[in-house]
């Protein structure tokens, strides 16, 4: 019997290379229901059309994790069919809202391969573009992951990592369409604006969620993310974690949504400066949520909304009143993620 | 660390006092075809759009129990976030139907005040009024829930409990829009209508359902509902019950669903008259469903629908045969509901 | 108390009658987006709305086995409520396409009963056609289920079965509408298209997918699928099999989704042969697909398409190593499904 769509192992990615990822996607409101069943996400502009169209907006945006998770997703038949581990994000910018009827492609160029010591596996480093169907570029973002070898050896490729910014300097965000001068913070659940947030502070988000089986596999079809780890419970069992693993993605999108007490007025993300999944999450944990508060900038001309640079930490099974002196490496860590949000400025 | 969003505890509210809700919610077809595949409603009205245009509406209304748990969703964060218990409900009436696009928001005025004679909570009432975006009221109803004091030796307020009526009277319901003349029973499943109901008649309406932690959560989250009972096993584990209790109103939504069979033709719900969650219900209970007629009245000027008084139960884990015998006082009984619904007649 | 709408035993049936099925149902983005969820089907046609106007459709075509378990679900209160087993199906075609907005209704011609040797329970065989808002018909097939009789002593109708077509000849499919020259490979995943396939070839799909309560239900009541067996878990604990037992369709749209693999270019689904749910799948399972090519058949004036004839075999619980060597009498096997399918041609 022929096996079908092997997918790439670390021999077959060539430096320089692009790949036109399959499958576009529309995406409509009914993503965006699901979404909000998943995670409970209750940020204005995103719930509320009249809202979204008070700042400019012709609808409400769709959820911008949502959009990212489409995009990502699109990527892992070529990208990460063989990989063993998502390593890390890098130098991800939002460049354009996405609306319900919006269709999204992806497209990715391999711009980093390294064999590893063992000659077993290698990493590889992909700068991937989501785009809508005007061609207009939505997102853009580095991940590396690393992908099994076909054989021990069949012979390396020359290493090659470009050098990433740790951070995206604000000058490289896109700064938001709309305009949020008539944004309504009483709707919006909070009047903590942009100059509110001091550097260095840290809040607790309240709310512990426990995960799901059911949710994690629904989520991660939504985003047609076939990463094997998800969904076959039987071929995990002779791994290392004898579970399904569960898509890194949903745990951002979750911290995201418990972000919302504290972060109520952050419209939109900008920048994905980082993320490291730092343990798997499965079914049946319960995690929280934490963030830190690690830079602001102002953009030129713009006296509605400020970036503001965000670690969101994400921590597991270890009850909400542990979260009062949880430090980013503590064990209970499951996600440490680096990005800049647009916050409404009063 | 910061603590976000502590919510009121029962010394925080004052008699009389407004609460503009926060975050107002689009609903869409999507948030209707989540709530399909949440509790399979098969009510006519509601589901087909051709029929639903010949009764006079421009679309197919959103179900009232999903606009209803999404009013009472935005009242949580401000109410009920430290409620140890949601008491009961009353003089809630629905107004006027709710399509795909509309934008939900909610506001509650503090209407009784009882401190309990322990001085570690007490009893808050409110009155909720969800609208929509042209500040048409939508529904309106009384809620009581018990809430913690944040200290006990704080001072108790002035108590004061307004009498409420025990049930809606039939002149204080809003006749539904539309016109039922042209409703199509066989479309409908069933030639049943107002005038083949008796007072007093009670029938079950087959069916069970065992419920899942999964499905309550994509439920409470779809609802925007953050009362972190539903959602943190954790946390649950030191409590009583020692695991998520799930959302009531989740409960009265099985019950609607389930009550199609029989009251096929109950195409809109008019009132809550009142309703009481006698015990709670978790992942893994399987859940049936019997109603008692308990009243009808004709209303002016309408021979297309009358309205019905109905008691629906759920009872849990019994088994369907016990329900021919079961009462509402059966220690299975998990939820006793009193509402008016909207019959056809012939 | 009264039991509400027992639904038909054997002796209720009647050979020629034909029942008009309640509840049409209007489908939207929603639906899509859900079923989107339970599968993570990737199909270009109903995945991009680009793409699919550059068919010549209005609209992505809502997915055709959605489509099917919308007008099952609509058959099982009158036909199916007191079955037994779902024994088959036949002479299935897929006459029109389906799009948001469209309304579907159901009804069946009984064309076949036959009392069981028992006398406890017969077959009966019923024709269901679904039809859209215009009258159109979308769908027509043939099933045959065991349904119990209400008692062993009512007489024995007379017998009639009739002889269906084995195969639906090529003839007898209805060309899909639109027009897959403009279609494009490299957006939809593959360049495998219509001639490349041999009669007689076999191919893994790749991709276990793990089964779970909440999944399995919520796309059955998606369905307005009203089967008991599928949700009440109390009930079936004392039944031969102890748990609920899984809608068979849900397996048949995992097959649909897992045959992406190998058969991306195939868009649209053109015909039901026959179908057995050989075994009963269960939460907790996990199921793995292969598919044979049984036949091609070109059709006049259509260069764009051809249909291709497929056998799409799902087993569970063997690991995806046993499927080299699985053969369609495999123990492990619980769907044999034989249709023809729309391959774009180069």
């Amino acid at each position: 019997m022929k096996q079908m769509n092997e997918g790439r192992f670390f021999e077959d990615f060539r430096l320089g290379e692009t790949i036109v990822h399959a499958t576009p996607r529309t995406l409509s409101e009914g993503d965006s229901a699901v979404y909000q069943a998943l995670y409970g996400t209750r940020h204005l502009l995103q719930s509320s059309r009249p809202h979204a169209e008070k700042c400019g907006f012709k609808d409400r945006p769709i959820d911008d994790w949502l959009v990212f998770h489409i995009v990502f997703g699109k990527t892992v038949p070529d990208i990460s069919r063989h990989a063993i581990a998502n390593l890390g994000y890098a130098e991800g910018v939002f460049h354009a809202p996405v609306f319900a009827g919006d269709t999204l492609s992806a497209v990715s160029e391999i711009i980093g391969v390294r064999q590893n010591a063992n000659a077993k596996s290698g990493i590889v480093m992909v700068r991937s573009t989501g785009h809508n169907q005007h061609d207009e570029t939505i997102l853009r973002y580095v991940r590396w992951v690393m992908v099994l070898k076909r054989a021990p050896d069949s012979p390396a490729p020359e290493t090659h990592m470009p050098v990433l910014d740790k951070v995206v300097s604000a000058e490289k965000l896109h700064a938001p369409r709309g305009d949020f001068n008539q944004w309504d913070m009483a709707a919006a659940g909070s009047t903590r604006a942009f100059d509110d947030f001091k550097i260095g502070e840290r809040m607790v988000h309240g709310g512990g969620m426990t995960l799901e089986e059911a949710e994690h596999m629904l989520a991660t079809r939504l985003y047609q993310n076939t990463a094997q780890v998800h969904f076959d419970a039987l071929a995990q069992r002779d791994t290392r974690f004898e579970k399904r693993l569960i898509y890194g993605g949903h745990m951002i999108s979750h911290a995201r949504a418990m972000s919302f007490n504290g972060f109520e007025n952050a419209c939109l993300i900008a920048a994905l400066n980082g993320g490291k999944h730092v343990a798997p999450a499965f079914a049946g944990d319960t995690v929280y949520g934490w963030s830190e508060i690690l830079d602001k900038a102002e953009i030129a001309n713009r006296k509605d909304v400020g970036a503001l640079r965000l670690r969101h930490v994400l921590v597991k099974n270890c009850g909400i009143e542990a979260l009062v002196d949880c430090q980013p490496d503590d064990p209970a860590v499951i996600l440490d993620l680096d990005c800049w949000v647009w916050m409404v400025r009063s």
